[in-house]
């Protein structure tokens, strides 16, 4: 195994301790939603977002055990994502991660409740104090998450998503999209360590550019894996966005022009990174890894 | 119109005004999920929680722009909540407040999406600085709401309605349901203005009480319009309950126990307040508007 891909196993082993500690059952009536919660959550992913909080609060220095929650806290409003763009009404989708989606696990108003519990957890999780000692810190992590994936961050990528067969989107649209539905979070794991940190605007700024390089390789290689990946490998359904008709990089640029952009993003990625010593080299192995993922 | 009529109505046009405020429209992309929001939050309710949290906030003299921010969170949170629950997936309704319901005036897609950045929002409402100057304030406002409307608050107690004619619930059954899916939202309401006002603990007690009582009587008289109630006054359907063989307060105790019952909550909530002065007049008199009212 390569270096980060054991990193990365490190931080989902540390994550999926913290999330299934969060996330404890007990055996109250409304146990079938933190069971469907934990389903949601556990046993699986690749951890890329919990992985950006975990390494950009090594920059600081940051106390692992503040920036883990952050990350758990992160990885809940993700699979929430996950939880509800699967459902029937959004993208239909029976398989994640190479198992039955929480509707067809268990079903539909569960899925739902599950989503919407995840998301409000994650902010109970940042606003208590075992974040973080200082309130403002915690305040800026809930206020900044929340934008994120809000109605101008995630959700509303989502909603473009929906509407984007109809949309007819050109390049410009397509990069909006997928900065909103994936680039925001991917950017809020970058700047969490930053803000645990207080980080000077200088640093933020470095992170920032990173992240939305980082962000934009992802996608290009998520639309690339969409046509060219193995479903098994992936663990989902593949060729759903040509089925659907909707642009994605791969419409617009080709999967060769696609991929060389993928490499030429990743490439400034880390030079955004100069600033920093050889603490950053996590997420420059990861911006690497990124484009040679095959799933 | 009676005092309590007119004040009620005085903080719906101030948190309506509000919520237009923070849930702008704009010309992006995405604006069908704003337009959705919208629908879902403006132009109805009795605003029962945002007058909860202007009187309770009163009682400590906080001033009236902090309050009516958390007024608007609140309702944001009640109102994705009733979005997600009107789903085909959850109670299957088409009239809320008189209207179509989200699904039904939008589609389902957009409804999840609205119901997801409404409960979003309302984090990013509560952890910005113009809510309260105090980062430590807005941190414990945003763990209250998440705690309250979580998996062991308000989404426990939908998630334990959906099994409700499978679990055969008793009374103590029925009350803890109810203390989650309507209760807890309520008390955050009151917790509010304390939080707000930097509360003593025994004022703090003395609202829990308050509180407590009031949302027992709240939903008692719920059941009871479901049974006895006129559809074009409540804007929604009626005797869905008993249809789907469900336990309430009106199946297990009768109307007339219920109504008797939920008239002592109330005086029993008013009696928690008797060490405030006349700044808590308000919350008395809504709670013998709760249990007087027909729609």
């Amino acid at each position: 195994m390569t270096k980060i891909k054991k990193a990365l196993a490190a931080t989902a082993e540390a994550v999926e301790a913290e999330l299934d500690r969060l996330l404890a059952q007990d055996g109250a009536p409304e146990r079938r939603v933190v069971e469907a919660m934990r389903y949601a959550t556990l046993g699986g992913g690749k951890r890329v977002r919990p992985f950006l909080v975990m390494e950009s609060a090594g920059l600081f220095g940051v106390a692992t055990g503040s920036a883990v929650r952050v990350a758990a806290a992160l990885e809940m409003v993700h699979c929430y994502s996950l939880v509800h763009d699967d459902l029937p009404a959004m993208d239909d989708d029976d398989l994640r991660r190479g198992r039955p989606t929480v509707h067809r696990r268990y079903d539909e108003a569960t899925a739902i409740l599950a989503g919407d519990a995840l998301l409000t957890s994650a902010f109970a999780v940042l606003s208590n104090v075992k974040t973080h000692r200082e309130p403002g810190v915690r305040c800026e992590l809930v206020e900044a998450l929340s934008q994120a994936a809000g109605a101008h961050g995630m959700v509303g990528g989502q909603m473009i998503d929906l509407t984007a067969a109809q949309l007819d989107l050109d390049m410009g649209g397509v990069t909006r999209l997928q900065r909103l539905k994936t680039g925001r979070l991917i950017d809020f794991g970058c700047q969490a360590g930053a803000i645990l940190g207080r980080s000077d605007t200088q640093r933020r700024e470095a992170l920032r550019g990173y992240s939305h390089d980082l962000g934009l390789a992802f996608q290009m290689i998520d639309d690339i894996l969409d046509v060219e990946g193995n479903p098994d490998l992936l663990g989902k359904a593949v060729a759903k966005d040509e089925g659907q008709g909707k642009a994605t990089f791969v419409s617009l640029m080709g999967v060769d022009r696609a991929r060389a952009q993928a490499e030429r993003l990743a490439d400034q990625a880390i030079d955004h990174l100069g600033s920093f010593d050889e603490r950053a080299d996590g997420l420059r192995a990861l911006a690497r890894f990124v484009v040679e993922r095959d799933h």
